[in-house]
């Protein structure tokens, strides 16, 4: 018998991994905040409320915007915290705050139900192509009766430890991406104001001790200076960097790196660029170097 | 006929360069400030003067501590500036100032000289396996002339440009490398006070996008939270911070996150820990969340 | 016929406050939370829920710790919102975030109350004298009919407009009062190091450019380096600085100087400080130059 | 008799000091490098060199711009240290960083000289009108010979004991300065994007906690957003806020604030104002908030 999967929300993320799990043999039921998306995943029903979609299903998945969003899926009307079966387990893979997840581990705990955080790594072509990292946090053996679902939306997974640890460890792999932005923007500005070329200093990088995925992915944007369209849209960015710097201070820790990238988005933002890319914060250094924001004319 | 080589500055890391010529059937003559480390390079001839070891060479190598110690043994009394045969070539390996960088470049060609400046990427353990990656900034004739020397000392040329603009590339990469200590050293402090294991939280890193030769070797030493033995002295990494900072102001560019760290590296100092590692302002990133500086103990 | 005033929250701010009315002829009924500290306002009537206190006055008055306490006492069960009668007014003198007092604002408007927010400058020894400085804002018809209270609370006020800028100017205040005390305890810290006495230099501050009430009050603070007993808890300034930077946010600018004490105050408190004083946060900086964080032995 | 003293340096600050030196009947030589502004120091008269214009004098004064001015008129040829009588006393007012000043105090010592480092708190218009604070720091017999020359300069004198510690109050309190402007900056930039008028809130510092000189002079530059024409250029504060960094880095301080100001002014320079008032970088901060860098249009 196949497995019943309820998926709640269908965004750029959300959409092609629904796909991946109805192509995998699931049996899914999706449900979208705005209808309509649902006719995008062949062979999976489409459900009127969240809770609907629960009716009698092993796992429901949730991959939506930020807190609010995943407040009102679980615990609002038609939520699915009252939907749930008995025993079901919900996997929670959106990007959401320590404090919320500690909410859902008690809601889900006290209602009879399994939770999984599993907030991912990848942007929406990683989705599409089954090549997210998974980041697992909950109790072992909910994260073994999911592992055939993982292995239908991403290539490996990395267990946290407790849903919370996992979040944790989600918003700061994202720090640590927007902390690789600012250095290199701050290091390629520098460049530029030489004359050193950009392109040849991120060769250097990349060519002998800095050659990782983030630092190859965005060192190229940076040296581009173009940061539209929007892989991974700036205001949600933010909205990471404020909740990692926020589960940073529940611990006791500053995060002066995470302020610092907070402020050039903030002043990015200002600036009236909402539809730029969360790495288009480096157009502040650039023009705090005296640099124009952005590369125009003939392409990068 | 064998090419002769001053080679000036046998210290951790002219040492078994200067060795690595030699082996590689160069002629090499040795000068260090204190004398004795001569009888180290086998095959080579030790000389009382920088100026007495540039007698005919084609070219002079220093490797030194600093801009002082290279303004020393160029334009000081039995310097090299007025013992280097016309023609001859200076390659200068040190990690040093832009400023100095280009008044060699102007005294040098005024001289008849080629100057390059060709610092490096790799701690001492490179440099003895020929492991060190190299930055040759200068003319090209020059540059494809010292060619034979370069693979006698590295596995790799990334050619910069002039040689300020070599000197600018490795004070970068040297900016590159704090700001990737710093952005580690934040996360898994957090990590650490909510009791999310760093090494777990390292391993999730290196394995999916962060995986780089420096967050590899940094990554463990900030897990580890041990800072000696020292592999880079953090007095000379302060010096290159500021040396960045300094070149970056030059040409009228903020580094904020170089200033982040260096102010953290003075605190180090003034904590008392002259002979922690580079990666030692760590220490200070703990102890801002109030974890104990460095781990004790049981080994990490 | 006396004025009848509802006063709710008897901390070390509203008990003499709420004393001062009782003794300038205003009918005073009072509520605090832990009961008890009532019998302390000579004169006032208790009641036995903020509901209660508000039954037929012209005015409730609310010196509460921070947002949920003042959430409680006016949207709870038993709370004023619904108690208050129609005409009366609303003064909100705890300091609070923006978008509560907004929120205050138009749930006031919507049961046909008037709201103002009147955040105060003065610790306990000033509300005790009827040495605050008060921040009005709201109506002018509801600030003019408040004048008499105000009046008998404090030695001036400075009307802002609407509610919500009273309380961003009360933030940003705060904000400016630990701005200065980075900056005080940065520069004698400097000079500590450099056996330049920071008592002397302190004089040469005040006596020329920079004499203030904050830089004397603080100012000594700094020198004395001593942050216990504290006049208003490190806990508490952070909550504050925390509201600016959310306030900053709102308005979308960065605040880098709140950041900055906002990191220190979070060490702080990781060092196990939370009974300081919120001007505390200069043992991180004097720690940071290689101080004692707290200078001890003989009186400073 | 009347005492006799060399003048060194007729910029905008020196010119108005001599002036008075002059009036109040001293025996007064100038000089200047540029030659001819001698002539508006009526009663001195015009020496051709620094040497020479120390011929018997009783004291030599320095007004000049920065380090290598007064390295060049001290040290260089025709300088005064070789030309001062033995028993003759060197007052240095200019801004020097301390290690310069080390220098000076120890060569004039070895000269036979005294030397007193007497920087000054004031601009233009407070040199004319007698009106500046002065800060002496060197042997207490030196400065009390020196009192009748402050008497007619300044209004009141701070002795700090040695000169290195005069220095570093003096660079001290313009760290000071430009961190009270940064904060005003800050503070108010917030309130403009709220629409809360900063000129009310300014209003409402200086009327209630924070009413001193520096806040009452630059909180209005702050509000009114002009920064031209200059009361004291950027370039000579962004070199002064590099002094007080590096005089903190000698004492192992770090001094965050004073890079966060060093970074907005890097900026300010790099957007081309060179020529704005060293309060100019709050064009900067204004910048990062999305509002205009300077107010144009009606005169603010």
């Amino acid at each position: 018998m196949r497995t019943t999967i309820a998926f709640l929300g269908l965004g750029s993320m959300g959409l092609p991994m629904a796909r991946n799990l109805a192509r995998a043999d699931f049996d899914v039921r999706v449900w979208n905040r705005t209808p309509g998306r649902s006719k995008d995943v062949p062979g999976a029903r489409s459900a009127p409320t969240p809770a609907a979609a629960c009716e009698g299903v092993a796992f429901a998945l949730t991959m939506l915007a930020n807190d609010p969003a995943v407040e009102g899926v679980v615990f609002g009307p038609d939520g699915i915290l009252a939907a749930l079966p008995r025993g079901a387990c919900h996997i929670g893979m959106s990007t959401i705050s320590t404090a919320l997840c500690r909410r859902l581990s008690e809601a889900h705990a006290a209602a009879g139900h399994g939770f999984i955080a599993a907030p991912v790594f990848g942007r929406p072509e990683a989705a599409e192509g089954r090549q997210l990292w998974i980041l697992p946090g909950g109790a072992d053996a909910d994260i073994a009766r999911a592992a055939p679902i993982f292995a239908a939306l991403g290539k490996g997974t990395f267990p946290m430890g407790t849903a919370p640890k996992a979040t944790l460890a989600k918003l700061l792999g994202n720090f640590l991406i927007v902390a690789t932005i600012e250095s290199l923007g701050e290091a390629l500005a520098v460049a530029e104001k030489a004359e050193l070329d950009p392109a040849k200093l991120l060769e250097l990088f990349t060519g002998t001790l800095f050659g990782s995925p983030v630092v190859q992915n965005y060192g190229q944007r940076v040296v581009d200076a173009v940061f539209e369209p929007a892989g991974f849209q700036l205001a949600l960015g933010l909205k990471d960097v404020n909740l990692a710097l926020r589960a940073a201070e529940e611990v006791g820790a500053p995060l002066p790196l995470g302020s610092l990238v907070r402020d050039r988005m903030l002043t990015t933002l200002a600036h009236g660029h909402a539809r730029y890319d969360w790495s288009g914060f480096v157009s502040v250094i650039r023009d705090a170097a005296g640099l124009p924001p952005v590369r125009t004319g003939a392409a990068g």
